[in-house]
């Protein structure tokens, strides 16, 4: 279909890999982190921005776009690359994540879902086929299936449910996408934190043959461990030629701890949200740039970083900015988080084409073990 | 003392002309429009974005930065110029305008002026003296004299006071310059609407002689006619060698006015703040980018316009951001529209080297006075 994989390197010690995806608007190497742009923009973030920051593919929301500006008029405007002015690649999610979290929900059936937008309160039916056919409006290089993200906690009997009918739609969805050769669809295990159900969602996607394979439902509020021992027990279950995406996570140590479990793509929201609540990320630790241990410090927020605001902003400055609540503080500090994460991913990248990853992560860890007596 | 004024051209039919001013950070050719960056940073605005609008100045406001982060720190940190990153020239007003219009003022006395801070309500007393010690601190390439900023309307025998009082500071502020080389100092003539009191001022402040001289006390309500007239006629009681500021002026078409009655240099948050309102400056007029018949328009704000936001994006996709209050849309917006008056800036120059500045005149008056029809 639309994409094409390849794998360039395995860790030999850990599941972990680099690789190649090819989309239709370009390729970049995996392990690799999304930015997320909901409403076709990473918060406060022009292309150049992005592009300077080292960001290959950016994430937007079907949800958002759907209901603000409206697909429709995104593709009578040429798509959404040539919308936002961003010719590389991009994924969207179903909608199925903010449809279950952001909107009223009122009513699932196996048909489909009735929600109230969380911005009008209008009401909006929307089934796996429309999930489709809105990310194909927008020309999305990777579409995702449109899945039911259930509650957490949960009893099993929901999930058992709830993971019937997200195969259900998963071949719909696969159904739906019938002829198009420029876009690539992943499939999105489901099962909550019941490994047998993991094991049953996995094993009827997989037989589906997707482009890729999202492992989705998790980072709702359970507790790392378990999380990490999902991922570590789903990931096997998935064919190692296609690429693998741990939707939503996470924080470094829980990227790094997902690339050892061999999880290629990732997207979360906290590089560019700690950004505009003004903490941001250094190799020492974070820094929560209002505190006022800032406010004579001519260094710069991490003294061994290359991006745009650390080669000309004092943490003095940024925390004038952030005190004035001027705009620019926010695009800075964004800049220099995401900078963060795609020179960990460039680093993930490097030491396990140099067979150092397990080295690489351990240093990691105690780096950031010690962080904290560091900072103020 | 610290810039020099050189005039490379004068106009055959008005008193426009061309100068270059240089100062201790870069020189610049005039008529010059100074964006304003009251708190060390003009609002949504890089330094590098502010080069691409062609910004070759900007002016920060004194009475801002005492308040937040204050003038010892800025000074500490290596002054304004460093603090901000920006090694290009800046002006600083005195915080007079600010302390009466924002300020909750206390009294005045010859003295000084006791006020309140409009952040905490902290009590401040200011005297000239400490007006050029801050702005001795911050570094900046031009003081602006500490002077009394009249109400308008008010009756006469108030600003015959006023007049005196601000004639008696500039003197103070003159004595507190003593031994300063790379800062200029430039006086402001008050006077209110009254043409008698303008000259008193006038002829007071040119036997101090001043490094520039600036009409104040305007754009403060009266009516256009009125401040075109007392333009035309203070700007011949100034000596022509010396630099003309017109504080805080105004739309293009009061810019052009001014440039006519010799007026060299111009600052405003007109620009600026109707970016952040969604008000955008094309050829053909005012666009109100929130409007739905902009929901669909691929054009760029402005066909003919070369800014980078001209270069990548649609109205339609503006007008999204917009709709959906991304915060990259106040820093697009605000690009366009200083790169908007940076280039009335420079065909104004052009004109004027051309001597064709009456032509160019004309005919930006019929373009915008056809502009209504042509814009939904």
């Amino acid at each position: 279909m639309g994409i094409e994989f390849q794998i360039l390197h395995k860790d030999k010690y850990t599941r972990a890999r680099v690789g190649i995806l090819k989309t239709a608007h370009g390729s970049f190497e995996t392990p690799v982190f999304m930015p997320v742009g909901t409403y076709g923009c990473v918060k406060s973030m022009s292309p150049d921005d992005l592009i300077e920051t080292g960001t290959k593919i950016i994430l937007a929301n079907t949800y958002h776009l759907y209901l603000r500006p409206g697909h429709k008029l995104i593709e009578e405007l040429g798509g959404l690359h040539r919308f936002i002015s961003w010719n590389h690649p991009i994924l969207t999610d179903s909608g199925g994540f903010q449809v279950f979290s952001l909107a009223k929900l009122r009513k699932i059936t196996d048909e489909g879902v009735l929600f109230q937008s969380h911005l009008d309160g209008s009401k909006h039916f929307i089934r796996p086929e429309d999930a489709i056919s809105i990310q194909r409006s927008l020309g999305s290089d990777i579409i995702m299936v449109f899945d039911e993200c259930a509650p957490y906690p949960v009893e099993k009997g929901y999930i058992e449910k709830s993971v019937q009918r997200t195969t259900e739609w998963a071949k719909r969805c696969l159904t739906a996408m019938k002829g198009n050769r420029d876009q690539a669809i992943f499939g999105i295990v489901q099962g909550g934190v019941y490994m047998d159900m993991r094991e049953k969602s996995a094993k009827e996607l997989v037989q589906m043959d997707f482009d890729g394979y999202a492992i989705g439902g998790l980072s709702v509020g359970e507790e790392k461990e378990i999380r990490n021992r999902i991922v570590r027990e789903t990931v096997p279950l998935l064919p190692t030629a296609k690429p693998v995406y741990l939707m939503g996570v996470g924080k470094p140590e829980d990227i790094i701890d997902a690339v050892t479990a061999g999880v290629d793509m990732f997207d979360c929201v906290i590089p560019t949200r700690n950004a505009r609540n003004g903490t941001l990320f250094t190799k020492e630790g974070k820094i929560v740039i209002k505190n006022a241990c800032y406010s004579k410090d001519e260094r710069p927020v991490d003294e061994d970083c290359d991006c745009y605001t650390c080669r000309n902003f004092s943490r003095a400055y940024l925390r004038h900015l952030f005190t004035t609540k001027e705009l620019l503080v926010y695009r800075l500090n964004t800049i220099h988080n995401l900078f963060y994460y795609q020179q960990l991913m460039e680093e993930i990248r490097k030491a396990i084409l140099e067979d150092r990853f397990m080295e690489f992560r351990e240093e990691f860890y105690k780096r950031i073990n010690k962080k904290e007596e560091n900072l103020c």
